[in-house]
């Protein structure tokens, strides 16, 4: 059976460009592979800069994504959910993997070479990174990672230190695989200029957890077709990302009724937006009382998260023990 | 009460320039400051190049770095001797250390700089490493160093992490310091071309567990002062060096004996090795007799490194926790 590792990085509230992405998928493929499912959320890599991350609240917003993603149906008891932080075998075989990986490499990464030319000094855990994503993933003999596509060159780098331990201490790991989400939508931001994006700060997401009013306002103010002047003009919904929306949070006969009323004027942008309101606030409200659950209870997600770290060292303690004796360290 | 660290790395049987160097002082700061003494076989570091490391020999290269060391003197129940592999708290801290060294400070190493020089490709490794032993210091809190000159930037670097991880994350770690063996002899090579060391091979080095038949060949061998063709030629024992180990193996009388004997012919030159052969004899037979009964019982050194590892977890127990905290990882 395929064994599928994914990382999912602390910085802040998931919007619903991550629930249709990422998240949704980790629902589905933890149904189809169960406890051979791996979710890790990496605040190891989330220290990367540190001058770019605020120690006060990375506990809180590690806290927070396992809220989120059990708010969002990932049952915990199905599949291995778990801290970076918890499991210190991430860094022990990412030290093995350092001294395999070549500096070179590491500073073709495109991802490096494009943050570095930002900083004055480049931290050394931005070089370093992919190395420890290449441990994050082989510690579990992972095959199957589901990441976006800006992360195709960082599983190349994974496979060839995959190649390069089995070359040097003999057949341990297997070549993983990126698989990219097919189902997966680009969901436009809601101010209208492109990708829904955390870096483009919060005026441009709709967060999951994001309060019902907070969002109607968002989405009350969001440009709809530019040649929609009048109620009476016809409109092409095509061009308008409040019918993007609606292909993802409504049923099949309010999309069909919204296009046509569209390009006829037979509805009205406003109308259009309460509508596509009732179905975020079908897909959100349910989803935001078991987050509002789960916060009234903090020890069932710490419990959760020490189980997964139990069953994510469970997993990786026979093959550290496997590399520690092919590396040559003493067993006692 | 400070705390003292020291690397010992797990490369081939020590000479007796380690002896009379590092481990005899090992000896001394162990009982100076007993369990507050950590001395810790590097193999993490063995590993740096692994193109150069033979993992079918690190294990057991570490245990008898443990045998040569135990037999050599240091008592394992009263110091703290462990392998780095088996503290994986190590590798742990390094990453946190990784995010705050700018890739410029370990590109400017001096060791790096001669070490990348030599490769077409340069192991990341060799770049890191003086991350990993920042990490090896600071995860006890050390605050005295036992090293060689060559480590004085190294120590330095150390500093600088304590430093930016106090000013970044608030006062946690001291400033450590490097000391340097005063009584330590640059221990001339038996071949007579300059300081013993391994890197220059067997034949230049007198090997404490060396058998004592082996040692008289190569005493037998080494040249004397150039000076003294002829048995009644006077010499000078300034410029030999088997007045140079003398100094080392043999008491007072006997230098005392040599010293005048040599200036006025008095003593030939086998006369002369034969004498530093009972030193020798004296000072190794015990020794190396001692490591014959440590090899022929492994569980007691196999328990001694687990007992140290135990130990040194210990004191890296809370300071992990601290660190931990400081950096924003979520405790369970
Ligand atoms: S009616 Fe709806 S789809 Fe058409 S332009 Fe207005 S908001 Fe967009
Ligand atoms: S007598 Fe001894 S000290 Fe003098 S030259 Fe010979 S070996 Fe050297």
């Amino acid at each position: 059976m395929p064994r599928v590792f994914s990382g999912i990085q602390p910085t802040g509230a998931p919007h619903i460009g991550n629930y249709f992405g990422a998240m949704q998928n980790y629902v589905t493929l933890g149904e189809q592979f169960g406890k051979n499912s791996l979710y890790c959320v990496v605040d190891l890599h989330a220290i990367t800069n540190p001058a770019a991350s605020d120690p006060r609240e990375l506990a809180g917003r590690t806290f927070d994504m396992a809220v989120a993603n059990f708010a969002a149906g990932l049952d915990p008891a199905k599949v291995v959910f778990f801290a970076q932080s918890h499991v210190p075998e991430h860094q022990e075989l990412s030290w093995v993997f350092t001294c395999l990986t070549p500096v070179g490499e590491l500073e073709r990464m495109t991802q490096y070479k494009d943050k570095a030319a930002q900083y004055e000094s480049v931290p050394s855990g931005l070089l370093m990174y992919p190395v420890l994503m290449a441990a994050d993933i082989l510690l579990y003999k992972a095959d199957t990672v589901p990441v976006g596509d800006d992360q195709t060159q960082h599983i190349e780098l994974t496979r060839e230190i995959a190649r390069k331990f089995n070359h040097h201490y003999g057949e341990t790991f297997p070549e993983p695989k990126a698989v990219y989400n097919q189902g997966a939508v680009r969901v436009p931001g809601v101010d209208g200029h492109g990708k829904m994006s955390k870096s483009k700060g919060e005026a441009s997401t709709i967060g999951i957890l994001e309060p019902l009013d907070s969002i109607w306002q968002k989405l009350r103010a969001a440009p709809t077709d530019p040649q929609r002047v009048r109620r009476t003009d016809p409109g092409n919904p095509e061009v308008c990302l409040i019918f993007d929306y609606h292909k993802l949070f409504s049923d099949l006969d309010t999309i069909q009724l919204v296009d046509v009323g569209c390009r006829t004027a037979g509805i009205g942008c406003v109308d259009c937006k309460k509508k596509l309101m009732e179905g975020v606030t079908a897909h959100l409200e349910p989803l935001q009382e078991r987050a509002e659950g789960l916060r009234a209870d903090p020890d069932y997600v710490r419990d959760a998260l020490r189980q997964g770290a139990q069953e994510a060292r469970a997993i990786a303690a026979p093959i550290m023990d496997e590399v520690r004796h092919k590396v040559g360290f003493l067993k006692l």
